[in-house]
């Protein structure tokens, strides 16, 4: 349908998805079976090689186009189970069996995927047959003294730069969590520093009272002053750091993994050094992080449907949406293979 | 598939979508909470504004898309779930929270729908931000002294047009509902004539014998001459009237709402005024007409499918489908903003 | 997703649809009742007419696209729910309740299809209002002296040429029907001579061992000498045949039916002669086909699940896939109306 307001609001664009790498799996999860999951609509298969090494092959057989992930692994080659041929962890084919001759051939590859394991999750490169020159992001705390490290995995509906922006937004937590963090009334106004990084944005809030409710109390028991950055960093990382004072600090990275177009994977690791002893701090974390998410799934679920019915995206923004234009930039622009382009540093008021 | 009739049956046609007034709901199903419904596609939401009009938004936020049906009425505006940004019935933007300056601006606005309680019903009119020149339809008979009126909203498979045919249409009467109405034996000829009306079209049945069956012994339990019209008119009403002697009165007016290409909600009001007490003819209306309604869903999933697995339509007609072809063309011009042609009055004969 | 060695494996090409005869019910299941099946994606009721002939139609009623397989059979016609009308045999109609004038006209016909009743099966042309030249395929054994006949209908996942590849491949059985046919392991050179038919392929297997494992021990208790063709015919037989001495012979022939274009039926007629009493072959025939057909099943759905997940196929063969690669030419060539070519005669080594 047209509308007045079409030509003032954001175009129907999908972000893109922008290379990298992605967390796919938790290590633990990656053993003596093939494991497979789904990465921008690509079917793919993790297993172990010889050496124990996590690595990564497209989910197709170079034969017959079955999953190898129904397969097994056997002597660190994964044998697909229609024909029984085996791949090494870099694609090559190694047996063909009732073949009398060579089974290694360059037309039965598999593509393999650069794959580390790191900080307890294994990750991915996006691209085949490529020797990454990065190494996988460096999540911040994790299993450092002093830090209950905590990890969930969960699947969300939405787009990345939707999950994103959700993960990233001050304004919802007011409704979609109404009591958890934030109330709508009350409300004063506060400074945020929005601040380009290196392949990434950062919004700084200053001048913030101790998040209200449940959260609040349990971050900072005695009150006191409050500093809080949201960030993204290309292509996938969601993170939210909340210090106060010197006894207390949380910081949860997200690493978000497109599965398809309206499905995204969060894989979270939650860091959190606070003077609540970590027998209680487990007991009470997982439920209300539940809560929280569970909010959010509906959200999610709602808004994408609703996308999805009138067929994409027509959203107006104002300025305290102050991470959600942004993030889309960035993975539009990496998703065309262009760098980002820093910005300069932008203030806003926000009551909250 | 080709095959050798194509050339003589009628092409594969969608009949298109007259803009107008449709209903969306009972009056008394809107009310403290929003309602969701869907018009040719399009979610719109329906809620009471402060003076307990009825009103009707897009059912889309202008911020983020998240359907305003998930929220709630506030003081007459409709508050979104997801950022809690405020609209009124006009689709103004009031609320921002969170925002320090003006909420208000075009491109916060979402676009709003005229809205008409009328007759136990709301009206909706299909265009976005329109003042319609025209009214709802008036039903004849509807809450008249001397008449029963029953409601009843129904969720049909297939397109507006051909529930409407299947609503109008007398030969199938004889199977579909065999034992109901008629009996395929001991036919006899009556005559049609089928006239143009404004905006519409209408066949009327003479020398009819009071209807066989059950529904005939209940119209008119002492016999006598039968006067019958069956009507279609633009944008979405189809309606059935039977007359036998001054004592026997029957009027369904059944309002059609395109949900989506192949799913149809009919809005029926029955005005009844026969010589039978109202409590047996409450008692009996409802499974007799539930028994009806259930077998021509059956048919019309079953024809809905069929088209939909050969790709579209490749209809045959004979003179006896005496409205069928007229509604498609009736919806055909006024979708493409023709007014219809008046059409010379056609005589035919048919064995009922 | 783009690969190294695309250019070296077959390109994404549908097999093609070959017209011919087809089975599409046991001549059992049709009776008083129309048989509604589906043919390459074409709806087409089949019943029986007056003189108790199978006849098939298109399963559209030429008036309102109703599917006649919803009405009845009167008198040999078979009659459409919605308006009664009815058609013979031959697609002509016959009646057209309430008309006054002649119901048959040439818009008013349904496409028939050429049928046959033939060794238990009902076997439909695939091109509609056509007399075909050839009759269907003569099923070698099927009820002669000496041999107990089983007949089965099942439903696999998977394209017709994946499913004929499958069902005469011998490779995967060591895999997929590990412990029944034959084992990855002391494998043994063999001969295989592939040779071209007319209108198909063959593939005979020279120095097989007698099939280890369960089957092997059915067929040829005593051992000896193993005589085996696979073969595929145009449009859709696979057939596999074992001779093992003068006592023992099993003929399996497979007609595929293709419903859509990732679903095909199965209409398998076995043809056995052995030294094992009737009674305990069909003891112990059911539960060891259904166990391979489970087996069959699973892989097939996988690999068109993956392929149609890729969107498209993209495989890469070898010397031993001795007769996929033909079937697909041999349907892509009729499916284009080319007459298959013939080829010399070819023999590879395969360890079995």
């Amino acid at each position: 349908m047209s509308t007045q307001q079409s030509a003032q609001t954001e175009p129907n664009a999908n972000a893109g998805f922008a290379p990298g790498w992605y967390i796919v799996a938790a290590s633990k999860d990656v053993g003596a079976r093939p494991k497979p999951f789904m990465l921008n609509g690509l079917p793919i298969v993790t297993f172990r090689d010889s050496n124990g090494q996590s690595v990564s092959l497209l989910d197709r057989c170079a034969h017959r186009n079955a999953p190898l992930s129904a397969g097994r692994v056997i002597g660190g080659n994964i044998q697909c189970h229609y024909h029984g041929w085996e791949f090494d962890g870099a694609g090559a084919c190694k047996t063909v069996p009732g073949l009398c001759g060579e089974p290694d051939h360059p037309a039965r590859r598999v593509p393999s995927f650069a794959c580390r394991d790191s900080q307890g999750w294994v990750w991915v490169y996006s691209e085949p047959d490529v020797d990454p020159e990065s190494e996988p992001y460096d999540i911040p705390c994790a299993d450092q003294p002093g830090y209950l490290t905590i990890r969930e995995h969960l699947e969300m509906p939405g787009p990345l730069d939707a999950v994103a922006e959700n993960a990233l937004d001050v304004p919802h937590t007011a409704f979609v969590h109404a009591g958890l963090f934030r109330k709508n009334a009350d409300r004063k106004p506060i400074e945020v520093v929005i601040r380009a990084l290196d392949g990434g944005v950062e919004a700084q809030f200053i001048g913030e009272e101790r998040p209200k409710g449940l959260v609040g109390r349990l971050l900072a028991p005695q009150g006191g002053e409050v500093f809080h950055w949201d960030r993204f960093l290309l292509p996938c990382i969601a993170q939210v750091e909340y210090r106060l004072s010197d006894r207390s600090h949380i910081i949860t990275t997200a690493a978000l993994t497109p599965r398809t177009p309206t499905v995204t994977d969060i894989f979270a690791t939650v860091a959190v050094k606070v003077p609540v002893p970590n027998a209680i701090l487990r007991g009470i974390f997982k439920p209300v992080a539940m809560r929280i998410l569970r909010q959010d799934i509906e959200i999610l679920r709602r808004q994408t449907e609703q996308v999805k019915r009138f067929g994409g995206e027509e959203f107006a923004s104002t300025e305290i949406d102050v991470l959600g234009l942004r993030i889309k930039k960035l993975l539009r622009e990496a998703s065309r293979g262009k760098a980002s382009t820093a910005q300069e540093e932008r203030r806003i008021k926000m009551l909250v």
